[in-house]
């Protein structure tokens, strides 16, 4: 809604399409990564920010934090494997796991529209507490705003995390190394099919739940056992090829990885053939790429297969030489592709 | 928008009104206290949570730290003396102070409707900027979600915060003693006004702005002095009246004030008059009372008045025996008149 106040007193010119806000701009890809850079860090510019990391370090009191934030509209509010409010807890659960951090509290802040069902809010309210208890993260203070029907959609959640750093690692994209080794800890995609299977009713041969799921339980144990990590990002919005493509250019590393070590199961392949999607671009909720030293992958497979959050755990690739910035994808028949960030908008509402 | 597989399968009962959102249920008076206790707190129980204060403090790595969040959907995003941009940073730094703490660091969680144009998004991105410069906080960490037109309301901002309790101090309700005295650091009711007299076009004789402003220094400045503050609360969303309510049933103690001591310009006065509305309810974003030993009044009130967001300090009321609860309000013909919260929503998305 423009403000009012452009209109009185004259009869402004229309605004260009590319002067508006478009859906691709909240999709993870180029358009979301431009928005950031030429709006948000441009204005905000601090050493903090441009980390351009899940979550940002800061140092208080002697100790090292990690502090993150995430709002929640995905659409529909209830899907197969979970619901906005388990979403918003592990989301920002996982954010704060993704810079090595021990997840400690969370905010959650409501914007509910008038004429919401109470019933549903209690059942996304219990969802948060069954995820939170899951975590160990405690909620300790909240806000709810309501606003008036049809300008919301329901319900959408924001969690801001605050998290402690208890070790010396620095896991973040400039602490990659060349040959690093990239680990996975599961298949991609089901999040972003099964919400919009659930969105648009589709249905599967086989049941398929989106991955949501908390992962800072698996992280800390790959900390406790003194793997050295160098850097962490989970595949949600804008997918694996977001998160590779992140990491390469925000660490200043070309990146390497096979296309046939990437697991997707028959549902979700089957799902985005038929849609035209790039499982590589797909949301997920529960997975998230590992960047250890080579000599430790051995033990990494290992902690990560005895969690069930990491059964399928597998080696997806490996950084390359400094000064690069490319990612590359061997295929299945053998040629090279160069990854990029998704263009425009492949699933609205994911999360 | 209910859960669209309510409807899968079965033709569900109408639900009744109250078991549906309101918009009372924002408005920060009864409403708001009864879905908070009854649906937040009962899921979230916690002792940091209980607190029910305008942040929430706990313990890490050896030192005290407050946390807290607030989403702002005010209508218009415009008006006269701020923009959502500037309230979303001011109030959540005041969150911060009104718990005795240092702002840190805040997060920002963007929900953009499509459609909304850039150049407003980047005069809302510059009012934050602004902000936090005078607040001398960082913003560190951020997230943008876009919505599709029809499903939100141009913009909606989440801020979360972080800060530093620098002092022995526990700043909350149940620090109130009997005979504290409470001081206001201004007039009230003029960000109410200003935003509601936007929103429906009236005109004032005078210039009428809201009075949003970081109170973060004069507060700071209070604790530098070595002021023993026990409570503090900013007279938000509820106005000075829930404010009241809110610390009496917390801090278990009943209070007493002057309604010849409430500063009301001409301009607010009027306004209410008109409308049908309390002064007392009417929100403020650069207001605060604070609840201090008496011996220590002069002192405060000095401190105050040498600074731009107290220069109209005063001293209001006291607070009188524990076990009591009630607020109680002379009014300025010598009666008594028991003050509760706001039943209803008085002035809707005023912050």
């Amino acid at each position: 809604m423009p403000d009012k106040r452009t209109f009185i007193g004259s009869c402004p010119a229309p605004i260009a399409a590319k002067d508006l806000i478009k859906m691709a701009h909240g999709g993870g890809g180029e358009a979301s990564r431009q928005l950031i850079e030429n709006v948000f860090v441009k204005a905000f510019d601090n050493p903090l920010l441009s980390q351009m990391n899940d979550s940002s370090v800061f140092k208080a009191g002697g100790s090292r934090f990690a502090f993150t934030t995430d709002s929640y509209v995905v659409s529909p509010i209830f899907f197969p494997g979970g619901d906005i409010g388990k979403l918003a807890v592990c989301g920002t659960v996982n954010d704060l796991s993704m810079s090595g951090a021990r997840p400690l509290y969370l905010s959650a802040g409501f914007i509910l529209e008038e004429g919401f069902p109470l019933a549903e809010l209690k059942k996304i309210v219990q969802s948060m507490k069954v995820a939170a208890l899951d975590a160990g993260v405690q909620l300790i203070t909240g806000d709810t705003k309501v606003v008036d029907k049809g300008r919301g959609d329901g319900i959408y959640i924001n969690t801001a995390g605050v998290g402690i750093i208890e070790h010396d690692l620095n896991v973040r994209p400039s602490s990659v190394e060349p040959g690093d080794v990239i680990i996975i800890n599961g298949d991609i995609g089901r999040h972003g099919i099964a919400v919009m299977a659930e969105r648009e009713g589709l249905d599967f041969e086989t049941a398929l739940e989106s991955d949501c799921a908390n992962l800072n339980d698996l992280v800390e144990k790959l900390i406790e056992n003194r793997i050295e990590i160098h850097c962490m990002r989970d595949l949600t919005r804008g997918g694996l090829a977001s998160a590779l493509v992140e990491i390469a250019s925000a660490g200043k590393v070309s990146i390497e990885f096979d296309e046939s070590a990437v697991q997707i199961i028959p549902a979700v392949q089957a799902a985005c053939e038929i849609l035209g999607f790039d499982p590589l671009h797909i949301a997920n909720e529960g997975r998230f790429i590992c960047f250890v030293p080579s000599r430790q992958v051995k033990n990494v497979l290992r902690i990560m297969r005895l969690h069930p959050q990491g059964s399928e755990a597998r080696v997806i690739g490996k950084a390359g030489k400094k000064e690069g910035g490319s990612v590359t994808m061997k295929t299945v028949v053998g040629t090279e592709r160069i990854i990029e960030m998704l263009n425009g908008e492949q699933l609205p509402r994911i999360c």
